[in-house]
């Protein structure tokens, strides 16, 4: 029989048409297993080693103001393009462990314990995949947040409120903290979604954390051979970092934008997540005309698992290439 | 400090101007893991479950005739525009099981125990990456093999020459077991890698397995829901699958492309491993055209891992867009 077309559209009718090989041994089938890997991964930048650690994945409606300046059917269009499910949206997140010789560092630490329990288990996954990682939450130098968003700072806090991190430094973007732990800045907040980001920064940073943090500036170290740089739109303070080790580098980029099929292929689309989305659009042209013309590698929390890539000039837009996974590092 | 691109491209030389940020504890550094997670992925096709478990990559020296007809420059080429470096190549294997719900089924078995030994764990990881996920070789009913080639055939045995699956019957093509089981076909075999692929087929089916394979057809289901169909070219049995449950389906493909970037973006590309180019060729473009008219998905043998992916016509050749990675199934 020569393979047509018609095989791959007859479906169960065929199938059932086609008689099983005889001779198959009766026994119990075996159970499905129901369960995914443990969503980690790991790739060298010269001498660092970064651990993408998977934090789960949302998956929820696709609202008519999830992309702020563009119709629901634009979006839906462009869903299809990638060949994704139509009216919902899935949103990946992806914090790092990089160990740059040097110290252990966290780069932003997901949705929280909170958010692990009321998803069961669909997102907050930072923790247990560490575990499966093999990385001890005790031996953490330092965690970097690129911004003060929930999905990056509630892993800052373990279920009881203790630090996730108890021997880890904190560092901030000075911008960042400077924004949300302002009183007539909170003061001034319109809206739910923006008063909740107050409160919960101020549950996470001042209760939880009793303040204990280092601001940090752009332009400088926050690790060895990890170079911060000012991306901000996504939030007042959002920072994305330069890994450098040799003549190797990485652009972990953070928000810079969300997921890729909507917002690399059109850095004009603004998120409804974005506080200054005309800001956002700017940075983002910005960063991704460098990406593309440098061929840079990107990492990208929004991204999904593991969420390296490169980008390549498309139209008005950008495609995404994922980086090729590697069986051995 | 604004981003600019000289922070993505100013290396070691800025890094070093920049200050580490103060107060860093001082304590031993943590040990570079060095390790990549278990290359395994689950994903679900209707009711059945299909785990992708990779038997590892080769890299090697791009040769001259890699690609009979295409210049090294233009492969070369190729690789630039995927991000990958220039005169080398990396092969992925992908092996799979199946659980169709009433049967696991292995769907060929990577490159075996001697690769194994002899890459120094590169290649033949399909035995501990199952183990990672969970399955027990012999739980294993039914193991399907889609073509005679060593990377598919070499881990039906275990080290020491034992079935590695040993409650599993074997099914094969008809027309390949009819092929290298041929003394007349093994005669005229011509070059040193015939000749060596007829003795590796003769070591594993008439020594290793003693003949006890049972012979399947085109057209025919060789697990519940999953039709074999022909695609030869490749070798003269070569065979892919539609694996169907409710209304979804993928094509799982074999080895109509090696590695996706070179042909299936270049169809007309022939592999210095097929065995019939021509007609190697005529079987790509036919099947390429129908999973991309009908927007199937396809898991290809030789894709990186996990090798799931769409296809969209881009010029002359193909784009293959990878699924993305589900942290939850």
């Amino acid at each position: 029989m020569a393979l047509t077309r018609r095989h791959a559209l007859a479906g169960a009718a065929a199938l059932a048409a086609a008689p099983l090989m005889p001779g198959l041994p009766a026994k119990a089938a075996a159970p499905i297993a129901g369960k995914q890997n443990a969503s980690f991964y790991r790739y060298k930048v010269g001498d660092a080693e970064v651990t993408v650690i998977s934090d789960g994945a949302t998956t929820f409606p696709l609202g008519d103001s999830f992309v702020l300046n563009a119709k629901k059917d634009e979006v839906n269009a462009a869903l299809e393009k990638a060949f994704r499910p139509r009216d919902k949206m899935t949103i990946n997140f992806g914090p790092l462990v990089i160990n740059t010789g040097g110290k252990l560092v966290v780069v932003d630490t997901g949705n929280g314990p909170a958010a692990f329990a009321s998803s069961k288990g669909a997102v907050g996954q930072f923790a247990s995949n560490m575990t499966a990682a093999g990385i001890d939450p005790k031996a953490i130098d330092v965690v970097v947040i690129s911004h003060f968003h929930g999905d990056h700072v509630n892993g800052l806090l373990t279920a009881d409120n203790q630090l996730a991190f108890p021997n880890a430094e904190v560092l901030v973007p000075a911008v960042e903290w400077k924004y949300w732990m302002d009183d007539g800045e909170m003061s001034r907040a319109s809206g739910d979604r923006m008063v909740g980001l107050f409160k919960n920064n101020r549950r996470v940073f001042e209760t939880g954390l009793n303040k204990k943090v280092t601001p940090y500036e752009w332009g400088k170290e926050v690790a060895p051979g990890m170079l911060a740089v000012e991306s901000i739109g996504h939030t007042p303070g959002h920072t994305s970092y330069v890994l450098s080790s040799g003549a190797d580098k990485v652009f972990i980029q953070s928000d810079v934008t969300n997921d890729p099929d909507l917002f690399a292929r059109n850095p004009g689309w603004h998120l409804m997540f974005d506080q200054d989305p005309a800001q956002a659009e700017i940075t983002r042209r910005k960063v991704y005309d460098m990406i593309a013309a440098e061929k840079l590698s990107v990492q990208g929390f929004h991204y999904p698992f593991p969420g390296l890539a490169h980008l390549e000039k498309d139209g008005s837009g950008y495609r995404w290439i994922p980086a090729p996974w590697k069986p051995v590092i």
